[in-house]
């Protein structure tokens, strides 16, 4: 088996599996948790589809586990939810400790150019290419999940993450939903920061790995199936760190469809934001993945 | 005011604002978290009822706001949610912080009667008296809150202080559940340890506070509202220090009608199985609060 089994936790009628597998992309040992509906699990169960969260800074693969509440609607629709983790932890690497935004727990999931990063920060490569080909054709894990089916979400940095990952892979998603995302981040600095010290001075190759920027690719007419929700409430909205609007601005110049920005009035940026929406954004993506 | 607001936030549509008042009973600062539903903060909307839910070992007021997903179902039915914490903090006590199962967020919602305990562990008059009288009497907060319709819950530790309060004061409470209670502490090593602490070698005195014994009292045909939740894969459960099946032993003898408990296949100890019950639980309580 490729992953070893850390815990297998029974919540809202399904399994939360705690696991873990050694990664060639990023060289280290990679966590992760698997939550399997109820209706994987009967005996001779179809694969069902797969909702994919991406995290946000300092997380884990627990945090949104624990309070996101994605499992009861979820457990209700079929759908199962993975929770990859937000960066290699165990490189070793000059000055990966040194911030919470930046380093560990804060890969910004793009593949970094720059030393010393480069070693083992290839979060894009490592989330769709190896996770989606070790998952699905695990020997124990595999036969529960339709590869077919599979759905992107994320809450700040892994808002940007679902983002820039659907938009740059099309075909490995059918739709994508985001929290609070950092919708613009070569234009805030969590971005800045980010982007300089992953991918280095050049500010055009940033533009690849930016939300606003991809949408604004789109051709018009492309049903982009996003839906993307802000608490008015949020701090790091106010300090200009997330900026909606300019994904917003981008959505509509290029003419682009099924786009859905929703400001939700007194919300802040942590799960308490997250868990109230959960149950909506697990339907908008069943309803893309054929569950609803 | 009487209260302290350390934090409002906006969740499923409704404020969780985390409060602070000087208890006259416990002599301490004590920390509770209250949850008011959208229905509450209408303009000239009438009072909500309320569910008390008081946390196991270890916790304060945060975890199950955080984790234990009442807001969810609460938020939709119109339930006021109420979480105090799980003992004074602050007394400095000999002893009371040597152990993560007495003293400190260990109190067992009893009124101590030995040195040094006596002298701010009385969470029995705090929970029964002194909390109800400033909440409901409090000029910012008491106009949300409906003092004629109160339910309880708990976890753990806290179900069987929910339990226990409840049988004693039946004319406060519309219903009670629990989550995995210390059901018959009397007989269990956590409950032998915490009421000899707290109330001494009289091993006849402890029955009093022992929601097995007390249901034990209760007459033929007495309607008790009590729903019951066990995890059977619950590690406490299996060590022996919950016993629900004294519990559910002394409703049959007693011949008591309303009493509920379920085995919940596989569900651990954790806000993993509580939360996946949590949307039961209030609508257990708001069946019996006339929301249902």
């Amino acid at each position: 088996m490729a992953f070893t089994t850390k815990a297998t936790i029974t919540t809202f009628g399904g399994k939360l599996l705690k696991l873990s597998h050694a990664s060639t992309t990023t060289t280290t040992p990679m966590a992760l948790n698997l939550y399997l509906p109820p209706t994987a699990l009967r005996p001779n169960a179809a694969p069902v589809p797969l909702l994919i969260y991406l995290s946000g800074l300092t997380c884990s693969p627990e945090n949104c586990s624990e309070k996101g509440f994605f499992a009861h609607r979820a457990s209700q629709l079929g759908l199962a939810l993975l929770y990859p983790d937000t960066s290699p932890r165990g490189l070793n690497l000059p000055g990966e400790k040194d911030a919470w935004d930046f380093g560990e727990a804060a890969s910004f999931y793009i593949d970094a150019t720059q030393e010393p990063f480069r070693a083992g920060y290839k979060m894009e490569t490592y989330l769709t290419q190896e996770l989606p080909e070790v998952l699905f054709g695990d020997a124990e894990f595999g036969k529960y999940l339709d590869k077919s089916k599979v759905s992107i979400t994320g809450h700040s940095m892994g808002g940007h993450g679902a983002l820039t990952l659907y938009l740059k892979h099309r075909e490995l998603y059918k739709s994508v939903s985001a929290f609070a995302p950092i919708a613009n981040p070569t234009k805030c600095p969590w971005g800045e920061k980010a982007f300089g010290g992953y991918l280095g001075g050049d500010r055009e190759a940033w533009k690849g790995h930016d939300a606003t920027e991809l949408l604004g690719r789109c051709e018009a007419g492309d049903d982009v199936k996003m839906l993307v929700d802000v608490g008015t409430g949020d701090n790091f909205y106010k300090q200009g760190q997330l900026l909606p609007e300019n994904l917003e601005k981008a959505a509509k110049e290029a003419g682009v469809k099924g786009f859905q920005l929703r400001y939700q009035e007194g919300y802040d940026h942590s799960y308490y934001f997250m868990s109230s929406f959960a149950d909506e954004h697990v339907e908008h993506a069943a309803k893309h993945l054929g569950l609803l």
